[in-house]
């Protein structure tokens, strides 16, 4: 048997990780790394950032999956992400195939918590229905959406009210039906910038619990070009830019 | 001065705990203790837990706040809501006047995450907007939620997809538009019977990280009743239950 372990790190900050992953991260005998894209050195350099601070002397072997890379902008949204799934499971099957023996335990560092617009469970699911020889767990992380509530210090919902979390995409579309608060992930498109006027207040962040985070929150009618303005500049930057906002209904903020 | 930090302590399980929790922890001078209710020896216990195990020597004195116990099913829910955070914040004042002297830091170990429908940022930023001798800040912890879906090994969202959290209250006013994805906190009154021959899938816990876990999942027309059954055997059981559940329209559970 091999077991697998999808393990929660937290969005941001390295101590973000919890005393539950920190001790899954202890057993395991390799760690695959799987990201791609412009984000991945900065995203494996924290990951290595928390096995050095907290195995305790502990040295997991490091394996690093090889990504085909797609089409960023497909046309069909879905398409493209069930292409990318496939291209990952593929990746993963390999890693266990290749890189960890019968009895190891390995484990995936997944940004965030593996339960939130996250193909991990999904694919590891698939491969371990597929087959006999693999167990798996998955432990819960810090999302981003948390680092995000938490610097800012506000509630994600109004109180007894509901929040959506959902996507640039979709948000888009319009304002969710009867909700206050709406958290916003995935979005490239400055897609908030669509809700000036509409009496609503925002609270952004991107590489939020890093050191290059940046924080700013107000009337989306004052600040949304100013975040615009910040959003572009800090991701020519750095290559990459990972932000989420949390809109309010205004008449809520203080509720 | 005087410093609070709002200490999100994870949804369950001990071992949640951030380690950026732990070392604010192990800063802090007093701990303020100020559950009430059938679950608060048992969340109490499990605060103590904590500390006993990670903090490494660090002693924190406790210090519990004395809160007036105020009728349940009060008509206005909003009304009592608001009643109930009023009397909340006179606790928490009283402990900040009388419990901590100045220089010091206060830590308040709230269940789960800060953001997600607990009122006490609210409460803080209310006290610390009126006097000028208060910091505070906030950190994340694992959610219910978060706690849930780890446990069930499932997604929070379906590909792509929005999803919403809400209550049990507002759940039994309809399916929330345009959402496959629905995240229930706070349900006395096992709303979810409502929506049987929906085909709809569920995910529900009790407990979830603890030891007296227990974990249902299915489509919602086979297992609406064993939910039921369980959840008001294991209330009469434990004289308190605090459970969860996701459900999600059936044709994209495997999306
Ligand atoms: C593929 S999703 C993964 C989310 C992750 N599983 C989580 O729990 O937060 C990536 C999106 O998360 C958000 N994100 C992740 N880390 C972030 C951070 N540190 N600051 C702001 N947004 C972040 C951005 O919206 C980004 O587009
Ligand atoms: C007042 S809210 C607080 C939520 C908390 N701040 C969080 O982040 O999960 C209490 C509700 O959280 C849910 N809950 C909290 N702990 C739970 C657990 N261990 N298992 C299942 N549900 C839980 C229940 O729905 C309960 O009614």
């Amino acid at each position: 048997m091999k077991e697998l372990l999808l393990i929660g790190i937290g969005a941001g900050d390295p101590d973000y990780i919890t005393m539950q992953a920190l001790k899954a991260l202890r057993r395991a005998d390799v760690i695959f790394l799987l990201d791609k894209g412009a984000a991945k050195h900065k995203l494996n350099a924290l990951r290595r950032e928390i096995c050095a601070r907290y195995l305790e002397g502990h040295t997991p072997r490091f394996a690093e999956g090889m990504q085909p890379e797609r089409e960023r902008e497909a046309a069909d949204y879905r398409a493209s992400v069930d292409e990318l799934n496939r291209d990952k499971q593929a990746v993963f099957e390999q890693l266990i195939d290749e890189q960890m023996a019968d009895g190891e335990v390995a484990a995936f560092m997944v940004w965030g918590d593996p339960s939130l617009y996250d193909s991990s469970i999904r694919i590891i699911e698939a491969i371990a229905n597929a087959r006999s020889d693999l167990s798996y767990d998955v432990l819960p992380g810090i999302t981003s959406l948390q680092a995000l509530t938490a610097r800012h210090r506000v509630p994600l919902n109004s109180i007894g009210r509901a929040v959506e979390i959902t996507t640039g995409r979709l948000l888009a579309e319009g304002w969710p039906q009867g909700v206050d608060s709406v958290a916003v992930m995935l979005d490239a498109k400055d897609t908030y910038r669509g809700f000036v006027g509409q009496d609503l207040h925002i609270y952004w962040g991107a590489y939020v619990g890093t050191a290059d985070e940046i924080l700013i929150a107000g009337p989306l009618d004052d600040v949304a070009e100013r975040i615009a303005v910040t959003r572009l500049e800090a991701r020519e930057r750095n290559g990459w830019i990972m932000d989420s906002y949390l809109l309010r209904k205004s008449g809520t903020v203080r509720n």
